[in-house]
Order: structure tokens, then sequence, then C-alpha cells
């Protein structure tokens, strides 16, 4: 049996990003930089005011001092002249500074009459005046390669100018449910049978980690029908295949299309849920072999399909993020077997958050799975914790998963 | 001024959770249920098999007994036969247990010659047996309504037998960004312009909350120009505006859209950044004014229009979820008004999350804000807090904010 990590950085170590296209700013969102973005202009602009008030020469501007309004210059609407001795322009938050002002005095300390602005409250030289590039340069890196693209992030590349950014491609995930005992929902369901529930719920997480979901029909435990698998992922990046447990995990699948030309690896990772991991390749096309029992394809596709989706998108190779919790029950020592207990979520009066196992950790309980908010990890050889003790917890809830 | 959570509780008080509609499976990952979701049938739906193994009657299955094979079941295929005394069925992981057997022998506890299978470890009633019905039965509620969908859920639906899901319209939010100054991306610039990054920021934000962002042409500060907007809204659930900073903030919208029915309400938010707030109806479409400083707009929007959009797609009130960290740095007492620091959130050596604010917090700086993980919240007149102390923060980064 090999350990958790190992395996996640055999799995990450063989993927490669997909390469780049072009996608406009408006779909920009949750894609990931292929190249990073250059500021195409100058923010501010140019020196510009931070507030609604007056542009006046500081040397003018002391307490009392009646200025002549020269002009009005709205956002948008620059006053092109130059202010003189005794003069002073109305400007606004935006508004470019005129030349020969040096300093904004806010309207709340002007007298206005007319022509004629009085001031209440002397200004120092630059006084609420945000410098041309204060934020940000023409060809400052605005975002590195590799980020995900945040809403944040979407506003800084419009600021910097960029209708368009280079992206890379989404992920695209062949999902492939065998056997001969299930059917998808709707469908007639054979005697014995039950309704595919991994093909689904795997293209979601896919969804959630930023890839593309193409879910292929239900393959029977038939040969000839598994090794025509091997043509409907041309154009994929990855195949995930689950299930064949009716003949044993993974047999017939790792016999059929190591027919086809798949070189894989089979191995027994030391965790539970979800023993028993293929991994390969197919040509171009990785291959990631989950378990059938639909919890412990979760948990494995937690642990190694999201961060594999994450190295496909151009992020950094990386396990899954995790949190500190406090236990809100006791767990017992661990085996040699990494644990990953499913668990809700609570807040503590002071804020901090709260994992409680569910009593029931079977492997089988899918409605248990789905009401978990997180995973707790109990490495392999962990001591028993007391409730109120920390662990590290994967918060499923936030990952969409 | 009135504190953020009363205006909050004002908006969130007038809003309407969207219609219901039907979406494939496959789609509705990510969306929330209008109606809760019951399983369609039983599962498992009979008694089976949680091993690979033998099916026994238990009083047969003594150490050294030989049984005799009968038949053979893999998962989808049952033996429909009796299981009389001295006989055994062959049978996998999810099989049926046939009539007449009571208890599975793992066949790691089976020596097996042609048709004689010699058990070498005994088995109690029920052992290895999943119950029919463990899981969940048919008319159970397996999803209540008002949840987002995550892969998990989407998993049990699907083995609930749910090839469509009833889920709430995605609310439809327009965005208008209003000011003579500004310009789209890749457009030209007036003189003294800058970029709007408010409406795809606010479009991206939209997506990552789960609506549907309908971006509208930028209006100039033009009378006439805003007025028509009234029509352009129909349909929509939500219109968002930014700016009209050039002529005071709002102050062109309220009056031009006033005239076309908009009844609004107009507050100062006691917090920083972003002062002013308008919100109001137009009819039956909600209004939310956000303030045009971009770092201000995309608070307010974390503070308002997240939990506003929330509401819309049929969850529950809420304000945007806290987590606690501690300081990476010490922060000075507050004012009167609620403050939201933007801060970088790196891991502590014992897994604990630590939130360090930038020193600079001027809400003129995009980049500043592009660069945050966390908005580090400061209560009206909170005491300072030294380095290593306790706060709330709202994690923009795994909100896709």
């Amino acid at each position: 049996m090999i350990p958790v990590a190992d395996a996640r950085a055999r799995i990450l170590a063989a993927l490669r990003p997909t390469a780049a296209e072009i996608v406009p700013l408006a779909e920009a969102w949750g894609r990931v930089t292929a190249a990073p973005v250059l500021s195409r202009l100058t923010q501010p602009p140019r020196d510009v005011s931070a507030m609604d008030g007056y542009a006046v020469r500081a040397q003018d501007a002391m307490l009392g001092a009646a200025l002549r309004v020269v002009g009005n210059a709205p956002a948008g609407h620059p006053w092109e002249g130059t202010v003189q001795p005794g003069e002073t322009v109305r400007l606004f938050t935006g508004s470019v500074v005129p030349a020969g002002a040096d300093a904004i005095v806010i309207q709340e300390d002007v007298t206005r009459a007319g022509a004629v602005a009085t001031i209440n409250e002397a200004a120092g030289v630059g006084r609420h005046i945000r410098r041309a590039g204060q934020d940000f340069a023409c060809g400052d890196v605005l975002l590195p390669a590799g980020k995900r693209l945040n809403a944040r992030d979407i506003g800084l590349a419009a600021a910097g100018n960029h209708p368009w950014l280079a992206v890379h491609r989404r992920p695209r995930i062949a999902i492939l449910a065998t056997g001969d005992e299930i059917a998808l929902p709707g469908e007639p369901i054979p005697a014995g049978g039950i309704v595919s529930s991994n093909s689904h719920a795997l293209a979601a997480l896919v969804r959630a980690a930023g890839g593309e979901p193409v879910v292929l029909p239900v393959v029977a435990d038939n040969r000839e029908a598994v090794m025509a698998v091997a043509d409907a992922v041309h154009g994929m990046d990855m195949l995930v295949t689950t299930g064949g447990a009716s003949v044993g995990e993974h047999d017939l699948v790792q016999e059929a299309l190591g027919a086809r030309g798949l070189q894989v690896d089979f191995w027994q990772i030391a965790m539970r849920p979800g023993k028993p991991l293929m991994f390969g390749q197919m040509g171009p096309v990785a291959m990631l072999g989950l378990p059938g029992n639909p919890v412990s394809a979760l948990v494995c596709a937690t642990l190694f399909l999201l961060p594999a989706i994450q190295v496909l998108s151009g992020l950094p190779a990386a396990p899954p993020p995790t949190v500190q919790a406090r236990l809100g029950s006791d767990v017992a020592a661990n085996d040699k077997r990494a644990d990953h207990l499913r668990a809700t979520l609570t807040l503590a009066e002071d804020g901090s958050l709260i994992a409680t196992p569910f009593p029931r950790q079977d492997s089988a309980m899918l409605r248990l799975m789905a009401q978990a908010d997180a995973l707790v990890l109990r490495p392999p050889y962990a001591a028993a914790v007391a409730a109120g003790g920390l662990v590290d917890v994967i918060r499923l809830d936030t990952l969409g998963l």
C-alpha cells in the first residue's frame, strides 16, 4: 500500500497544463491565466482629485482667502487651462487636477458665493491629490500567470484595459461508469440494479474544479464495449473511470483498455474509504480509475482528481486546501490507513470551527456523505484526539463538492 | 448613518426568491433547490452483499463446512433461487443476497475447489449484509428545499432517481455603470477618463454568487439616457448601479430613474470604504446603488449584493460567511464606522489562519484590493488588537470574489 501523498505526487507529476486560449473578459471569471496580465495604461492616468472640492495653488489657499472660480471640471471633463494666482477650479472625485494647482480643498471647507470661493481651511501641497500611477503604471504586472481569476482580478484586468485574456483551456475530463448493474436516473433499472450516482457526482466535481466534464454512456461489463472507450476519449485530457465492481474492481477496464494501449499502474492506497486506485496513460490521455463505491469515489476524487484538474488547469500542484477545526466529539487512534471522517461543521460561540464526525462512517451511505460539510483528516497511526482537540479538515462545503 | 447590519436587513427583507424552473441533473450543480428532493427508490433496493464472497445460511457456515456452490451472482445479475441447507452462492459487492441466505462469508475466508466452498471462518447472521434501505428509503427527503447543490448532492439526487430537478431561476442582475469619464476595456478612452472596472468586476461577482449578470451599456451623465434604463431592466430581478461620481454620487441616477417610478432610500452607511448606498424598488425590480469607487463598490457588493443574490436565489438571509484568523500585525482602535481591512491570509505552522492587513488601506488602490485574500472586519468602536489577536474575516478567496 502506498501513502495518499505519494500517490497524489505521482499523479500530479505526470500531468501538464492545457494550452492557452483567448476568452472575453466577461467570460474569464474562474479561469486560470496562461500569461501575466500587464497593465496597458497608468492608473490614475494623471494626477486626480480624491475628493469633491476645489483645485488650488496651496500658497494661495490660506485661511480666509477668496479665490476666483475660473473653471468647472467634472470627472471626464478636464479643465485644460492653468490655474493662476488667486484662481481656483471646481472639481470632483476623479477629476484631473489642472496645471498650476497643487492641492485640493474639499467642498465642506469652502464657502461659495457666485464665482468666489472662500477658503475656510488651508491645504498643504499635495493634499487630496492622487498621483498619476498611484494604483499602477503602464507595463506593471497586474496578475501573474497561473492564477484563477476572481471578481476582483476581473476588475483589475478591466482597469488595465484588457478586453480579452489568455487563459488555460478548461481540462476536458471524460467520465466513464462501468457495470451491468447500473442505470442512469430515469432510465429502466435492471433487476438488482441501482441508479448510477458516480457519473454525475463526478461531473459536478469536475465543474466545481473548473474542468469540462464529458459523461460517456454507461458501459456494460463487456470487453468489446470497454475497448471502444479508447476511441471515445480522443481530445480528452483525462479519462476517469469508476467501478466494474461486479467482476472485481478495475479488472475489466484494465484488461480491455490495456489491449488498446493503456499503460497503467494499479495501486493499493493506504486510505479509507476507497483503497484501490488505477492511474496511467493512454497515449496523450491521462487515466484515473476510482473505486466504484460512491462514497469512496467521491473521497478519492477530492484527494486525487481535484488536484489533478488544478494542475491541468495551470495551477500549482497542491493537495486540497485544509483548515483547522476543533473536534466536536472524541476520535479513536487510527490504524495504518489515512482516514477521512465525514463530519458536520458548526461555529463555536467564539467563532472557531467545530468538526463533528458522524458516529457511523459507513462507506455505503451516500446520504451521510452528502450531509457532511467536511472531511476530518486522520493520518496513519494518528493518536486518539479528545473533543476540543485540533484536527485538519478539508471543507467540502466551500469547494462546491 | 445606519449600521451595516441594519442596511443589509432592510435590503434582504425587501427581496423574494425567484420562481422555480426545471433543469437537467447534469446542469444542476451550484443551483438552489426549489422543492425538497424525495427519493424515488430504496437504496440498497434489496439486501445486498457488502463484500466479495459467498452467501450462506449462517447455521450451515460453521468452521470447516463444505458447501456446494449452486449459483453465481455478479452485481446486476441476481440469483433468483433459494439457498438450501448445505448450499452457497458466489456473489460480489453489491450483489443481491439470495433468498434463504442470511450471511456473507468473505472470499478470503473460503477455500474454493470446483463446486465446493470450504468455510475457514464462521459467519453470524447478518454478517456483511447491507439491509435494503440502509442508505435511504423510497419517499425519504434526500435534500431540503433552499439548498445550493454541491457535487455530492448531485450524486444523491441521481441515486434517488431524479433526471430533473426543480431549482430557483438564477437571479438576473442588471449592472449599470454611469459616468462621462468611463470607457469599456479596449474602447477609446475619453480625455481624463478611465476604463470601467466596476461593470465586469460586479458581473463576475454576480456569477460567483450564482446569479446571471446582464451588463448594460455605460450611460453618460445625461438625464434622458439614464431614464431609458427603466425600460432596459424589464425582466430583471435587480438593477445594480455604480458611480455617477462626476455630478455627485447617485444624484443623477436617483433623479432620472425617480421620474420613471423609482422609489428609493438613500443611506449613509457607517462603514469604510464605501459610505453612500442607495436602495429601492422600480416596480418589480429591486435597485441597489453602489459607490463609484471600485474598491468601495466591491466591498459594498460583498456585504450587500452577495447576500441579496442569495436571498433571490432561494437561500436563507445571512451575512457573508466569516471565519476567525489571528492578526499578523497590530490594528488600531476603530472609530464609529465599521472598517473592512484588505488583508492577506497565510497559514501558521500550527495550521491556523493569519490575516495581515495591508499597511495602506487606500480605497483608490484596486490592485491592493485584488491582492487581498480577505477582509478583516473591524466593528464600530472596536478596541485596538495586537498581532496574534483573533478577528473575524470574510474570505474573499474561497468565495471567488
